[in-house]
């Protein structure tokens, strides 16, 4: 059985834009509730602005705090930095392991960071290379993969070149992020060959949002092309609550659950992953869980039913 | 651009277990619905005992109201029929296309038709036989293909031998069917490939249900092995609405979505099929729609506030 590697992203992109406050204890909670389940890898905050994206204003104490639970359970836990200044705020309270994120189009960058894509691109090529002089891991997200909300359909040879300059600035994973749900599995399959001709296909993650229901489908694609790390979200979190049509990433239940059907390994439990999604509902006070949940609800109950 | 084609079941398989009774006239008239948005094929309703069935206990009507809209549009509409006798009920009010169903598994016979898997093999294989002997066009169903609610995984074997079985007797197309929704795709890759060996891909279609929530993830495994014919269900009409985790069918508009952006056409106008979820949604009384509906509404609005 070939094994695929799972990072759990709730914490992080899951939690960022979520109305409601998620106290840091309750945030260790869920991370240690994933790791309960088998995760063996998080993305548990991001050193952002406090005043752009508050539910992440704690990334600090978050970090801090994983300490004992990473050195028990031997847990990759990462951080989100934005730039230097947040990776000296992340290697302060002892984080191991950082990503940065660069959007393949020009107009996402400046929305997002106000840079434009050479002013973005060395930024995150410094910040690697400090994080690698400090000895962390690193992940490099390449976000809008696929279509950008401003310019469409991405250019996949921006996607490779800028994979490519992440790889050789030091990233040790390249993550390949639809970061709108935006791609199908064909076009997944194509870009994810044409990147497999430049990057060893151990060093590449994908990262699905399922805005379209097509995330369990684009992660089938990229399991076919070889890949076998992957992002998810406990429950399905992310997106925002509010805006019709912005569903969350694929969720890591959907994920095992083909996985496992597919003849991998994950090392999770999906009985116990589900533990994590009720502790999401309680905090987050509305109902979660991806397109399986009422099958695995379903089949729980009956479990119960008859005492099994 | 390569073409996939699409029979749309949701008035047969979408509307047999729904609680709420639809009048003939409203089934003629979301029939009516699916070939403006250029659905070629329906399955329009099943010759099976109304006291089994009692939404489907108008089925001359339904056949004998569609004669118009076959000769104008071209429309192919089939019914289920479960035997001889069925059948002769079809050709007697004008069917021009049966379907046959067989379950790949003793239990699943016995408790939906009361026979063996022999009988139940004799039975469908009699009944093509007099279709083609009437001159009508046939498809035979292999049901619960990959897995039976009552006996788990099924063998692939019985399933091939099945389907070549059901081909000598005269069935125009073989229809591989998850029944309950319980594949995966690398399962759907694996049965296909076998299938492939032995009956012509372009007489293969897939019929899914997507209670796990892998629906489209099957259908993309289903065209990655070279099938074109796909059975769907206009906004994911199907399952029981009072059964927890029995979802419905892969929903037509996840489905042309999915192909869409794969490169391939299916005739079919997305903005037009989503009235026909709107008209199912008035009949039903409930909200519908595939695992893309909240983004595709999401998008219907956009254009609406544009004027475009």
């Amino acid at each position: 059985m070939e094994h695929i590697f799972i990072t759990d992203v709730a914490p992080r992109d899951g939690l960022q834009s979520q109305a409601v406050t998620v106290s840091t204890s309750n945030k260790l909670r869920l991370i240690r509730a994933l790791a309960d389940a088998g995760v063996r890898s998080v993305e548990a905050t991001s050193f952002v602005s406090p005043k752009a994206v508050p539910q992440m204003a704690d990334a600090a104490e978050v970090i801090a705090g994983l300490r004992f639970l990473e050195s028990e359970t031997g847990l990759r836990t990462s951080a989100l930095v934005p730039n230097i200044k947040g990776l000296e705020r992340a290697t302060a309270v002892g984080a191991r392991e950082i990503a940065v994120v660069i959007s393949a189009t020009k107009t996402m960058n400046l929305k997002n960071i106000n840079m434009n894509l050479a002013e973005a691109e060395e930024n995150c090529k410094a910040t690697l290379h400090a994080a690698r002089a400090s000895g962390l891991a690193t992940r490099a997200y390449i976000a809008v993969a696929w279509e950008c909300p401003f310019e469409g359909v991405t250019d996949p040879d921006t996607v490779v070149r800028l994979a490519a300059a992440m790889r050789v600035a030091g990233a040790g994973e390249i993550v390949i992020a639809d970061t709108i749900g935006a791609a199908a599995p064909g076009q997944v399959a194509a870009l994810l060959r044409v990147l497999a001709q430049s990057i060893p296909l151990d060093m590449l993650a994908v990262h699905f949002h399922d805005t379209r229901g097509m995330g369990a489908a684009n992660a089938y694609a990229a399991l076919e092309a070889g890949v076998r790390r992957f992002d998810a979200s406990v429950g399905g979190i992310g997106g925002c609550p509010f805006a019709p049509g912005a569903a969350g990433n694929l969720a890591t239940e959907d994920l095992v659950m083909l996985a496992h059907q597919c003849g991998f390994t994950t090392g999770i439990n999906l009985d116990v992953l589900l533990l994590a999604v009720d502790m999401s509902e309680a905090f987050l006070g509305r109902p979660l869980g991806g397109r399986s949940m009422p099958w695995l609800r379903n089949r729980q109950q009956q479990r119960v039913a008859q005492g099994s």
